[in-house]
């Protein structure tokens, strides 16, 4: 199993987005070095998305002119729509990660749109970057649960799941927005969105809201994702449970699974704990609290 | 699998024996009732150790005195030598819960025995209760790793059941009293210990020092544990590793597994803030925090 497993770092991205503080360009870069001698192979650096709506994001053309090259290193940006992806193909990311939405009511207050609009979107987007001949993958946000809707059925996951590999996406990822899955629900989820896309790869992006984020990444890896995205000192908090930690930590799915992801612990916590105190944030790691 | 699990609430004992705080006896009562109110049917709710050594402990007689009795609910007082199980049984206590220990320094500093001798004095003790007709568990503490000798060997500990085994306790428990074990070292030695004290049940007592307490309880019950000890409010710290959280959450294990044990999920989040309130401690538990 280990052999075959992925971690993606959004430590850069999702964990920089709903924190407060605005980390300068410099500190996005060293933070993107620090997560590649750590053993990171592929990690989410940007996104390209409106810098009035999300300043954290202002300076992605920068940060992607700045990143730390290697052969063996995958860099990802992130977009919402057509114009995103033109932005993204106006840089030398590697790779697009799109999102679309599994409820109507969170698609309509966070991006203006229903849950088809923005699966619309994103088979379109899809399409844009596969032209262009650049890597592109897609995930359904909100997947397991909805802050307006609470649980969200499978089956809607499944049948968004179906409509974007028709697109041709390289991995479709189900991710909990905000942290409401139990292991189980993940476990099933996984199960049904893979037999749906097969062969295509599935990853899942989950957060630690309620403290089960290493509990489903394992459930996860278990019913067969690939790749799981992990954000080193669990940052990224939630905009819907203030206070709360972020993603689940890089360095807690490390030290659950050390032989999987080739990710060197002691710098993953040495880095958790340089990030916090560059974002003057109360540390929610406890791997890094604990070894730090 | 549901049906047959429990939980055994440990934050009257365990979970405040680590607290700096000192809890009235009348707090503590409340707490028991308040556990017992949210589903709780096996509770441990004092030690009778030295009340010099552990002053928070010194009011076991009155605590039980005052416990809400009902038919279906097991109480469980801690004793670790021959002196404590006689003073249980002064006491109209349910059940005795002995411990030893896995590893040598570990027992020399603790208690000043070797692992040893902590499971001679464990087996007269399991003998005494027996003789007087009291129910009588066993923990094997420091099962997974030992702050200072490091990962303790499986071997050792299954050595240690067998020996626990033979002198007739209900239960043996696996003890990772430091919150270092990995889900899929917690699976292991719930298998190798499972297979040598058969027919005996094996408990799983976790602490979520490394944010493992969840990942740790669903690993040991896949493994075929039949029962978690876990602690509302996450309570109980860690000698080791100030300022981390204690005992795996009972109301995390309660979110992971709904139907499991019975247990009555905003009940434990409200009682879990009343008593993170009471012993003025920064709340640790996610589940809390996040649905409080």
């Amino acid at each position: 199993m280990s052999a075959s497993l992925e971690l993606v770092e959004v430590s850069p991205r999702d964990g920089l987005q709903n924190e407060r503080a605005i980390l300068p360009t410099a500190d996005k870069v060293e933070l993107i070095a620090r997560a590649v001698a750590a053993g990171a192979r592929r990690i989410e650096v940007a996104s390209f998305v409106n810098p009035a709506r999300v300043p954290q994001m202002a300076d992605a053309e920068a940060v992607i002119a700045a990143l730390p090259r290697r052969a063996d290193t995958i860099f990802i940006g992130l977009a919402l729509n057509a114009r995103g992806v033109l932005r993204a193909l106006d840089t030398a990311i590697d790779e697009i990660g799109l999102v679309c939405v599994a409820s109507d009511t969170f698609g309509a207050r966070n991006q203006k749109q229903s849950s088809d609009q923005s699966v619309d979107m994103a088979c379109e987007s899809i399409r844009l970057a596969r032209e262009a001949g650049r890597r592109v993958q897609v995930t359904i946000a909100v997947a397991f649960g909805c802050p307006f809707e609470g649980a969200v059925d499978p089956a809607r996951v499944v049948a968004i799941a179906r409509r974007l590999a028709a697109a041709g996406p390289r991995e479709i990822a189900v991710a909990d927005t905000i942290g409401v899955a139990r292991p189980d629900e993940v476990a099933r989820l996984v199960r049904l969105v893979r037999e749906a896309v097969a062969p295509l790869p599935v990853r899942v992006h989950l957060h630690d809201t309620r403290g089960m984020g290493v509990a489903n990444g394992l459930a996860a890896i278990e019913a067969g994702a690939r790749t799981v995205d992990a954000a080193i000192g669990g940052t990224g908090g939630c905009p819907f449970a203030p206070g709360a930690a972020g993603n689940t930590a890089t360095e807690a799915m490390a030290y659950a699974l050390p032989e999987a992801f080739g990710l060197d612990l002691p710098r993953l916590v040495e880095t958790a704990r340089w990030l916090d105190a560059r974002l003057g944030r109360t540390p929610t790691s406890a791997v890094a609290r604990s070894l730090g």
